[in-house]
C-alpha cells in the first residue's frame, strides 16, 4: 500500500486548522501567529497510545520549546521547561541577578522530564524535547507515587532521570543502585542492579510554569515522601566563596554542577557546572566527533576558560586544567579513528531493563520514529517479569565520514 | 548629502545587466546563471584607481571564488584561486590520489596572491577574496620583477606574501628580513628591517587557472630571477614515510606544511599540516575566541586526531600532543579574558611599512571598505621615503561578548 506521507500531513494540519481558535484562546497566543508556527513547522504532531497530541519544537512568543498539547476535549496542556542560563562567572553575575539569598542544589547530570496528569486520569512523562517517553513514563510511574498529582492535578513534577540504565544519558551515579526485585530468586547477580533514579527538583503549574517556593516544594515532596535532589545550602548572595567551596567539591567528586535558585523562586533559576562535567563532555563530543554540534563543544571549552580565571589558578593548576582539556579531545578521537579503522562501528551502548515484550517495542518504536538509529546487541529474559536488552545508538556522521577520510577522500576546509 | 546606497547599488546593477550578454560570452556562463549570481549577491562590485571591476564572492559553477572582471573595453578577468583540498591522512590518500610522482613544496603560512596585468598596461595584486589590494600590489612591485608579464601577458603568478610586516597574517620568516634602503642613512636601526617577502608556487593561465608544469614552472622563474617556492623533493607516490620525515622536520622548525603536487600538474594540488600549524592556528582562534569561527576551531581539532595515529604515536607522544593542544586552547583564551577584564583592548597589531601619506590613506579607506574595524597605534616617518605605522585590528566580537559576561550577564547555551 502506498501511503502519500505529504497528505497525511496535509490532512493533520488541516484538522488542526479547525480546531485552531479553541486552541489559541487555551494557549493566548493569536490564531495567525498558530497559523505561522504550523508554517515554519515549529509544531509537531504525535501520538501516545491512540491519544493525539501537538508539541513546540522551539520556543515561539511565550510557548516554551517542548510544550505540549493534546487534542482532547479539554486541550489539556503542559508548558515547556524554561531554558536555564548560564553565569560564565560567578561574581558579579550572582549578586547582579539574585534578590538577597540563594538556594544553591545540585545539578544532576541525566535528562529531564516533566510528569503531569492529562485527561483527569493518565500520568504521562514528557521529556525536554516535548515527547511523551514509553521508557520513561513507566520508569517514573515506579519511582514515584503519583498520589500527589491527584491531589494536585494541575502540577507537574519536574525532575532528573538519572544513572546507567537509560537509553539517552547513560551516567553511573552510586546513590541510584536498585535491586529488581522478583519472586523466588535469592542470587546475588549483578545482572540485578539496575542503575537508574528520578529526582524532582521544581514542582511548577503545568500551564503557567509558577514555580513553588523551595520551601513549600520541600514540605509537599516530603509529605508525599517523593525523591527529590536535596539543598546543599542557602547563602547570602555575596558568599561566592562558599559557592566555589562547593564547586570544587562536586568537581573532585566527579558531580555535574549546581543550580542556583532564589528560595521564592520569583526569577528564573541559574546553572554553573564543573570542569570535571566540561571534559566529560568534550570527551563525549570527541568520541561522536561528527555527530555532536561544535557549538556544543566550543560552549565547553570558553567556560573553561572563565572557570580558571574565576578560580584564580596558578600555573601549576592551569597546566593541569590544559592537561585535562587537551587528553579529553585528543584521546577519544584517537579511539574512534582506531576503532573505524578497525572496521569497528562507533555507538553508544546502554542497557535498560523492561518489563515485557511489548513495552520493548513500544520503546523501539518510539526511537524509530524520533529517527534515532540503533542496533540491538543483547537481549536477555531475567525472569517472568524482567528483560535486559542492550541497544547501540548509532552515530552515522561519525562512522561515514572517518571511514571516508581513512580510505583517503580529500577535506575541503 | 544624504546619498541612497541602496539607489547605487540598483544603478551599479542596471549598469552591468546592460553589459551581460558580453560578460556571460566572456566567462562562458550564461545571462540566467549571472542574473541569479547577482540577485544572490554572489556578485560584488569594486575599484580600484576608477577602474569598476566585480568579483564573486563565492565559487559559482566554474567561476571560482576571488574571480574578478574588470568593467573595460576587454572585459579582463583574472580566475581565481582553485580551493586546494586537504589529505586527512596521508596513506593512503597520496597513493589513490596521485598517478605516479609527488612533487613536494613547502606551503608557507602568508595569505595568496595572483599577481597579473590589466589593461594590457597595469599590474594588479588580487587577495584570495578577489580584491585589488593596494598595499600588496605595491609590495609585489617591488619584490617581483613584472618583466615576465610583458612577455606573457596571459599569466598570473600565483605566490604567498609572508612575514611579520603585512596586515593579513603577521607570522614572522627569518629569510625575509629585508633592509629598507634609503640614502644617507647608515646606522643599524631595528626599525628598518621590514620583515616580508613574496613566493612564487605556481604558474597559470589567468583565465583558465591552467599551470605550468613543475620543471617548465621552475625554468620561467629561474630565466625571469623570479623569487618562488623552492621544491623540497619529488617522490614516487608509495614514499609516504619520505613524506612523513619531511612533515617532522617542518613541524620542528614551526612551519605551515606541505603542498602536495603533481609534476605536470594535470591535477590539483592537495595540501598536509603541521602539529605545529594546528597548534599555532588554535591559540589565534581562542586569542579571538568570539571572533574567529567554531569551524576554524573544529577543523585543527579533528586533523590533530588523524595525524597522531597516522605517525603511530606512543603514549608519551600522544601526552605531548594533548598537552599542547590544551595549553594553545586554554592559555590564549585566559591572556584575553584578563586582558579585557583589566579594560585592555583586544586586537591585533602589526606594523607595516609604507612609501607616503597617500599610499597609507589608500591602503586604510581600502580596511574600511572592507569593514575591517581598527586603530592607528603608532606612525613614524622613518625618513624621506618610508612611513611605519603600527595598526590594531580589533575584534569588537570578542571584546564586546568577554565584557558582557564578566559583568555579569547570562549565558544561553
Amino acid at each position: 500500500m502506498d501511503i502519500d506521507i505529504d497528505m497525511l500531513k496535509r490532512n493533520k494540519n488541516q484538522r488542526l486548522l479547525n480546531i485552531l481558535p479553541k486552541i489559541s484562546e487555551r494557549l493566548n497566543i493569536t490564531e495567525s501567529d498558530l497559523k505561522n508556527a504550523i508554517n515554519r513547522k515549529i509544531i509537531a504532531h504525535d501520538t501516545y497510545k491512540n491519544q493525539k497530541y501537538i508539541l513546540f519544537k522551539k520556543k515561539y512568543r511565550h510557548i516554551e520549546r517542548g510544550t505540549i498539547l493534546f487534542l482532547n476535549e479539554n486541550l489539556d496542556y503542559i508548558m515547556g521547561y524554561p531554558k536555564i542560563r548560564r553565569a560564565m562567572v560567578l561574581d558579579p553575575t550572582l549578586k547582579n541577578y539574585f534578590i538577597d539569598k540563594i538556594a544553591i542544589e545540585e545539578k544532576l547530570d541525566g535528562y529531564n522530564v516533566r510528569i503531569a496528569k492529562i485527561n483527569n486520569t493518565e500520568i504521562v512523562a514528557i521529556t525536554r524535547g516535548g515527547r511523551i517517553c514509553p521508557f520513561t513514563t513507566k520508569k517514573a510511574l515506579k519511582f514515584i507515587d503519583t498520589k500527589i498529582l491527584n491531589d494536585y492535578p494541575d502540577i507537574m513534577l519536574c525532575g532528573e532521570m538519572i544513572g546507567l540504565n537509560n537509553p539517552y544519558v547513560p551516567y553511573y551515579y552510586p546513590e541510584v543502585d536498585n535491586n529488581i526485585n522478583y519472586e523466588g530468586d535469592t542470587s546475588d547477580n549483578s545482572n540485578d542492579i539496575e542503575n537508574l533514579g528520578f529526582y524532582i527538583f521544581d514542582i511548577r503549574n503545568k500551564e503557567t510554569n509558577k514555580s513553588l517556593t523551595i520551601s513549600q516544594k520541600g514540605e509537599l515532596l516530603k509529605k508525599y515522601n517523593l525523591p527529590h535532589i536535596q539543598p546543599i545550602d542557602i547563602v547570602n548572595k555575596e558568599e561566592i566563596s562558599k559557592i566555589k567551596e562547593i564547586i570544587l567539591k562536586l568537581d573532585h567528586e566527579k558531580r555535574e554542577g549546581i543550580i542556583l535558585k532564589d528560595p521564592d523562586m520569583v526569577i528564573n533559576p541559574i546553572k554553573y557546572t564543573t570542569h570535571h562535567t566540561q571534559c566529560s563532555d568534550l570527551s563525549i563530543a570527541f568520541t561522536y566527533m561528527y555527530d555532536l554540534g561544535i557549538n556544543f563543544m566550543f560552549s565547553r571549552l570558553v567556560r573553561e576558560g572563565y572557570q580558571s580565571i574565576e578560580f584564580n589558578e596558578n600555573k601549576e593548576e592551569m597546566e593541569q586544567r590544559a592537561k585535562e582539556i587537551g587528553e579529553s579531545i585528543l584521546y577519544p578521537m584517537i579511539n574512534t579513528i582506531k576503532k573505524v579503522s578497525k572496521n569497528e562501528t562507533i555507538r553508544e551502548d546502554f542497557e535498560i531493563f523492561m518489563d515485557n515484550e511489548e513495552d520493548l517495542n513500544e520503546f523501539l518504536v518510539y526511537l524509530k520514529k524520533l529517527h534515532i538509529a540503533y542496533v540491538i546487541l543483547e537481549k536477555e529474559q531475567i525472569n517472568n517479569s524482567i528483560i535486559k536488552i542492550k541497544i547501540g545508538r548509532l552515530y552515522n556522521s561519525t562512522n561515514d565520514k572517518i571511514k571516508s577520510h581513512l580510505n583517503g577522500n580529500l577535506w575541503s576546509d
